[in-house]
């Protein structure tokens, strides 16, 4: 009887064949937002340029409001931080390329209705923080401990539940150096933006987004495994909604490129003159480092090496790669693949899961080469 | 014969009846972003939350790319100003409420298939830069000019005519001081972000933001009426495209609220508890100063006095108001109304046009309340 959280949040679902993507949909769209690809040609992306997901409102956090990190649970000194107090622990800055685990979401067929991501759902910015070894450390885990939660002062309902954001790490991977996680609380050298989880952030290097938990307030050591919704019902591989499924975790291999030419407004098709073009892009991933991008011009029949920039040991971040073309009159299609040092590459033809989590489909550009001399 | 610009550049068009967002619309959804509605409470908005519309690629600038500036056309002394040259003139900071032309399109029956705002396309802003009727005193105008040129550095092709992005302002608006037109160079007082101009934009207040031509380049006087595409085919208020239709110009009022209480992801529905809520927005209207805000809570029905916050002498930017309501259990739908010292109110059915432009429907936030002591 009465009115009910579920009268609000409905369950996961996945869109009919041919429908359009959805008011709802749109919503999320209009609110969250992607690299537009050309920012790819900046190594760091600039705040406002990276990509944004927020599953519920962005907090309203004043500059000048107080901010208490506490870090608790199992262990035996539970430590309460403001921000002056973690600036005095040692200070890290690691480059790190984040995207979104539903990135390439609105390709796939089925759709699954949800964050209606094309490619785009990626950034790469300086995050600068205290390493979380060193807080837990601090704190004195007891023996026994097995997760992490990590409690954002976001707050929503999703699928009937409501929930301040969480989700965990496993013990070892909090406390590991490869990759170091961090609290962070600041971004390309400046405070943290709103977006971006001010004044307070988790960092996880190589994984994807929903790890990196954002405007965070604390940090709770379990001698359970989490089971959270942002755990175990969402952030999951799942053929069947049933099933248990296997968690979303590390960024697997992807390549974008920069789309040359110039744009249509409304088709965002591309237009160029025919002549040489230097190809240009980036390419990550969360699993190892990227060892080979190789580029097709003609739509994935034939594939050709680009040149990766020299490795500048910035583990976490995307590789810059480039690869000469000379654009001749007609249509093409342009796409970029990546593959990393563990033999993970990208797939020309995108495993389906219902979550809609985890895609590296390769990307496709196509471009249109005028003939030459004409003219608008 | 051969491959034209038209294979990648189609004319407008309107969607079918029940036609979902398109592929197109949602590519142009993720690059662009609104303001996400909770950050409404901030009376500046941080710039990666302003919302943002790029008509073609955002220019890659980087932080030490020499720019200039210049001012030619009919005038009698031609200028090329660099950015340090530009910060010798005298320097002004306006507070700004910025909105996009097409917000609300995405509301329209039938849509105009472009991007698909729903009511978030807005932002407010300290821009700080030089009169534009300094540097136009300076170039010394001729006489018998008419128009006044702005050219951005932004190139693509929009319905099949390629072009830098281009607007024009009537001469007396350029040299006006109500308002007053500003080439701006800081945002917040921080350097123009990438999306917002980087580094020297145009500043209209009261104007939407067609007028606000980023990554300016060119002032350019002329004595015939400017016929360019943004100014003559597109950003006209047409009911049948034939038409050549009214221009766009400034802002019709409008009122947004805060949604309270907290979000499902998915829906974007609000929920809350019962008791006293304290609804809160800002109005605006680039026609004449916001005189009054009336809120309703019955989805229209009845509607009583908002409390405007006292007017701070801020006239291009947005007012706060606030109402006290008390949330009972069930389903309500709240609007607020702005009213301007001209008599501009907001409509309730919102008139069409077929670029969907200046649309200030009044919003529709349905929130849910539960019943009391209900818990997830």
């Amino acid at each position: 009887m009465g009115h009910q959280l579920g009268d609000a949040s409905a369950p996961a679902r996945l869109a009919a064949p041919d429908e359009g993507i959805g008011r709802d949909e749109l919503a999320l769209a209009t609110r969250n937002h992607g690299l537009p690809l050309e920012a790819l040609r900046y190594d760091v992306t600039p705040p406002g340029l990276h990509y944004v997901l927020t599953h519920y409102d962005i907090p309203y956090v004043p500059d000048d409001a107080p901010w208490q990190l506490t870090v608790g649970g199992r262990v035996r000194r539970p430590l309460q931080l403001d921000l002056a107090e973690l600036r005095a622990y040692p200070q890290v800055t690691t480059r790190v390329t984040l995207e979104c685990a539903g990135n390439g979401r609105a390709l796939l067929t089925p759709r699954p209705v949800s964050q209606p991501w094309l490619v785009e759902a990626v950034g790469t910015a300086e995050w600068t923080g205290v390493p979380l070894r060193l807080l837990l450390a601090e704190a004195d885990v007891e023996a026994g401990a097995v997760d992490v939660v990590f409690t954002g002062a976001d707050h929503g309902v999703e699928r009937g539940v409501e929930q301040d954001y969480q989700r965990s790490l496993p013990m070892d991977v909090a406390i590991g150096t490869e990759p170091e996680v961090l609290v962070a609380y600041a971004m390309n050298g400046a405070a943290l933006p709103p977006q971006h989880g001010s004044p307070l952030r988790l960092v996880v290097p190589g994984w994807y987004g929903m790890a990196h938990v954002k405007w965070l307030r604390e940090v709770t050591v379990t001698d359970t495994p989490f089971t959270g919704f942002q755990q175990s019902v969402a952030y999951r591989l799942r053929q069947e909604s049933a099933e248990a499924g296997e968690p979303v975790t590390r960024i697997a291999p992807r390549a974008l490129l920069v789309p040359p030419g110039f744009p249509d407004f409304m088709s965002r098709a591309r237009v160029l003159r025919p002549g040489p073009v230097q190809l240009e892009g980036r390419a990550w991933s969360g699993r190892a480092p990227v060892t080979r991008v190789e580029v097709s011009t003609d739509d994935g029949h034939t594939w050709h090496e680009a040149e990766l920039a020299p490795d500048d040991g910035r583990r976490w971040a995307w590789r810059r790669w480039r690869f000469a073309w000379t654009a001749t009159p007609g249509e093409h299609v342009l796409s970029a693949r990546a593959t990393d040092g563990a033999g993970h590459t990208q797939p020309l033809d995108q495993p389906w899961n219902r979550g809609g989590f985890v895609n590296n489909l390769v990307q496709r550009v196509p471009v249109l080469c005028l003939e030459a001399g004409e003219t608008a």
